[in-house]
């Protein structure tokens, strides 16, 4: 099946299979039935064979799955199976705190460089991660071969610097900048938008 | 209508108009219809009508919406119109990050304080909010009346510190640990998953 006939909820759930796998996994377990995998994720047995079945044959009946084997099927599904290469452009407090963050490795992206224009930025690192002039950034890309980049500059800059990521061959596209960007046909941008999840939640809580 | 039966995804585009609204607001735009309103939010006039009824009458036939009048309109909507305190709690990267943010304020959130147990964190600050021990969070919020929290702890500390967070009151969560976290029925969560969204892209993009 074409990846981008898949429905958007089927590979979000991926991730959260994979999530509670890898945590199942450090607390040892080895087995597991679609049933507890479901319980917590607020989804049920069927959605999570249904969701695999998108991808081929997982586990055996009455057996469940072994948790090692679902985890790397499901990496490799998600291209995460060997380490994916990440730029992030803009270094100011969200894009440093995503260089130090120590999950990414584990789960499969490193961070190998931060781009940005601020000469106080620019010559410094932040967890081991070189912060680079954003005029550096094409020979970089064009020397690696990086598909995946995240936004973090200032949301009058990020139209701008997502163009130039994606004539740069970025395929994938992580928006903090809280405004909508758009990309050509073949580029993916997911927006994360911490004020609106703010508000999600403001909206269903009582007023003081 | 009730709040809770209000579908969550007209609920999330009212963010989404909000942040185009305050985009052209900024550039001195007063008047828009639902077509201009809907065009680069990947959204249709009909869908901005239809979202915008739930909640009263907005805007006149032929005319367009004031963009004053709906920012405020919706900013009482999402209880956004006054400014509402929040606490962080975990004041490691992303959360220093988060308190360094200037962004929230404009927006109707102020993040009042932070918490953590680390002795290198507490008495610090960052963006001029102040790093208090996590003992004082219960005297905290007993004394300000404080509804919504982010969680920015490590995933293993995650679902303890929910849990006091809920029993002190808190309505809201934002959680930024990686694992799932459930809550007593009247607190909302919501979760943002940063490796989830680099494995939404990876899915979607070509491996080196």
């Amino acid at each position: 099946m074409k990846r981008d006939l898949i429905p958007p909820p089927v590979v979000w759930r991926l991730s959260l299979y994979l999530r509670e796998l890898q945590a199942l996994a450090g607390e040892g377990v080895e087995k597991i039935s679609s049933r507890n995998l479901a319980d917590g994720l607020q989804t049920t047995d069927t959605q999570v064979r249904k969701d695999l079945a998108y991808f081929g044959q997982f586990g055996r009946r009455g057996v469940g799955y072994s948790v090692a084997e679902l985890i790397r099927r499901i990496r490799q599904i998600l291209k995460t199976d060997k380490v994916r290469p990440v730029v992030v452009v803009g270094a100011g407090d969200l894009g440093r705190a995503l260089l130090r963050h120590k999950g990414f490795l584990s789960k499969g992206f490193e961070i190998v460089s931060a781009f940005d224009i601020s000469m106080t930025r620019v010559g410094t690192t932040a967890g081991d991660v070189p912060v680079r002039h954003l005029d550096e950034l094409q020979g970089f890309l064009r020397q690696f071969d990086i598909r995946l980049a995240v936004l973090a500059v200032p949301p009058q800059a990020a139209q701008d610097v997502c163009n130039r990521l994606c004539e740069l061959g970025i395929q994938g596209i992580l928006n903090f900048a809280p405004i909508s960007i758009s990309a050509p046909a073949g580029v993916t941008v997911r927006q994360v938008d911490l004020t609106a999840e703010l508000e999600q939640l403001s909206f269903h809580v009582a007023t003081q």
